[in-house]
This record gives structure tokens, C-alpha cells and sequence, in this order.
């Protein structure tokens, strides 16, 4: 239709990342086009790259362009921490927090009876290597307070219980910053089953 | 940080396109760092390809793979019938719409004193040419309605008179599919100014 069979695919391709709209795939399409050198041949080859040296760490299931990743290749982190999370991005916010300085385990999604992933699908094997090794002192549950993330939880502490290591999860509450009122019911009956004295 | 410099730089490029936060550009680096040749490497390629085969239509400013611009080359076009727009975005919205069966000018921009925007940084000289060598019968002036877009309607409705070809714009009033209750003050009174017989 409009500029040609490469700028329609552009945009295609585009509005295909989340995210992005149609709507939005336009524009950006709009803003690569305009500086072709600028921006759009630098993006392109920053992805040629990432897409070659990228590779899922054979260990945690971090995503990163050496295995074992940066995370677990780093004498500096705790291996005796283990948390487990659902998926890389969850892994990149707590390093973003900088607030868990142990190890990571990728599950790469959560127990679900709606999509049907099983404990069969989720990457728990090297987990269970890593406690039968020894050394780990804790292992942190860090999934999301939703519904399979809670079964995920639960499923987990009991397929870890022989093991005998102590497995902890992530408190619930309000969060840091958060009004009261405009919290969910869940959240505020989290809440105040988690208190403590002040 | 985390995932070496390759994705870090995959994640600032992508957060420098409009729409898209640090947040939301975390998102598409994961999506298509999971899948890197079914996603994120059609995407490089892409843009090579539009990066160079885009060029900038030498009559009428619009971005296309050839020039003269697939539109102005098409014989089906009214040359008659020259609408004038900002940008290549509005001669897209205008394209999907499919409401213009004539060719365009693109300006590049809007007269702006906040921006110190002057006439010489619009794109009329081709306009003025294709006026000169005569066969426009009209000319559409199709900017938003701001107040650099009615600005710069009203100097063109100016710089144009010379040619005694009839210049007109875009009409204003309620958009199709609003209800009146949510609209500013501004249109309610250009929709009223702009009344005409039931």
C-alpha cells in the first residue's frame, strides 16, 4: 500500500513486539525511517548481534552471552542463596533492585491448569542437581502473589521439602510508596495477615 | 549489568523509539531475545532493507523504496489536487482513510515561534513549483488544529493568493463516532461556527 513492500514489513514486525500497536508500530517505523542511518541501521545491528551472542544459561536459565552467565560465573555472588523466579524479566528487576545478592533459578513460566504447564514443563531440573550438590543454605520462592504463581509456590515447597533446606517466599503487603485505598482486597487481607509488631 | 553489553545496548536503542519506556523496551528485548531467529533477526533484517532502499520523495516529500514516490507516480492520481499535510504520519492516516484521490506536499513540520520554526524550514518550494507550472486546480491545506497548525494555514492561504488558485481546509467540528459532553470548548465552538442546513 503505502511506501513500499520493506516499510510495510517494518511496521508489521514492529507491531508485533508487546507493546506496540499497530498505532504505535507507525510511529516508530515513522521515527526509524526518518534517520535511517541515525537510528535505524544501529538498532538493526545492535539486534544482529544480541541475536547471535545470545545464549540461556545452562545453570539458572538466565539469558545472557556467556555460559554460565555473568550472575553465576561471579565469584562475589552467594551460591548458597538460591531465589527462584518465574522468568528473566523478574530476574532483571530484583538485579535492578539490587536487593538479592545470591544465585538465580529461571523456572521459565508457572504451574497452570488453564494453559496446562506442569511440573514437567518447568526448568526445575538443575535445581534439584544444585540442592543434591550441597551448599545451598536457603532457597527463595520470588514468584508473583497471583493465583499460579501461589500454586506454583506451594507445589515447589513441597517438592523441595526433601531436601531438608529451609525454603522461604517473598512477603505480601502493601507495597513501598502505595496508598492504602486504592489497593485491592487481596492485597489489604495480605496485609494485615502479615503484620508485625511496629 | 545484567546480560552483558549486548542486550544493555539492545535495550537502550529500543527505549529511544517513541511509545516505548525503559520498562516497555525491557519487554520487547526479552521477547525477541527468547526467540532470536524466528523474531528478532526478520526485524534486523527489516530495517537494513528499509534503512536502505527508504528514500524521501522528491516532489512530494513522502518516504518511499522509489522516487517520484509510489503516489505521485501513480497515473489513477488527481495531479489537480495537491493536499497539504505535516508529515509523512498524516499522509499515512490520510492514505489508510482513503479519503484523498489527489497527491500531497508534505511541509515537514509547522510554522512554531516556540520552536523557531520560520517558513524557510517548510517544504514549499516544490510547492510553489508545482503551482507555477500550472494544471492545480486546488490546493487542501490538511494541518491539525493547533494553534501552529492554523498559524501556518493562515500563512499559506497568504503565500498561495499569488497563484489565484482556490486554497481550502480541512473542515472542524464533533469528530465522527463523539459525543458532544466530552469534547473541549474549542471544537464544541468551531462545530457550531461550522453549522450548516440539516
Amino acid at each position: 500500500m503505502m511506501g513500499g513492500a520493506e516499510i510495510e514489513r517494518l511496521i508489521t514486525l514492529l507491531g508485533r513486539l508487546p507493546g506496540l500497536g499497530p498505532r504505535s508500530a507507525r510511529r516508530a517505523a515513522l521515527a526509524l525511517l526518518r534517520q535511517p542511518h541515525a537510528r535505524m541501521l544501529p538498532l538493526a545491528q545492535a539486534m544482529e548481534h544480541a541475536a547471535r551472542a545470545v545464549r540461556t544459561c545452562s545453570t539458572c536459565g538466565n539469558l545472557d552471552t556467556c555460559d554460565p552467565c555473568s550472575i553465576c560465573a561471579d565469584p562475589s555472588r552467594d551460591r548458597g542463596l538460591v531465589c527462584v523466579v518465574e522468568n528473566v524479566g523478574d530476574l532483571w528487576a530484583l538485579e535492578r533492585a539490587g536487593v538479592h545478592r545470591g544465585v538465580y533459578q529461571v523456572l521459565g513460566g508457572t504451574l497452570s491448569a488453564l494453559d496446562g504447564i506442569g511440573p514437567e514443563d518447568l526448568n526445575v531440573a538443575p535445581l534439584y542437581a544444585r540442592l543434591e550438590a550441597g551448599g545451598v543454605r536457603e532457597v527463595i520462592l520470588a514468584l508473583g502473589a497471583t493465583v499460579d504463581g501461589a500454586t506454583t509456590m506451594h507445589w515447589l515447597h513441597d517438592s523441595l521439602s526433601r531436601f531438608n533446606i529451609p525454603v522461604s517466599r517473598v512477603g505480601q503487603g502493601v507495597p513501598v510508596g502505595g496508598a492504602l485505598d486504592v489497593l485491592d482486597d487481596g492485597t489489604l487481607a495480605a496485609a494485615l495477615m502479615a503484620r508485625r509488631p511496629a
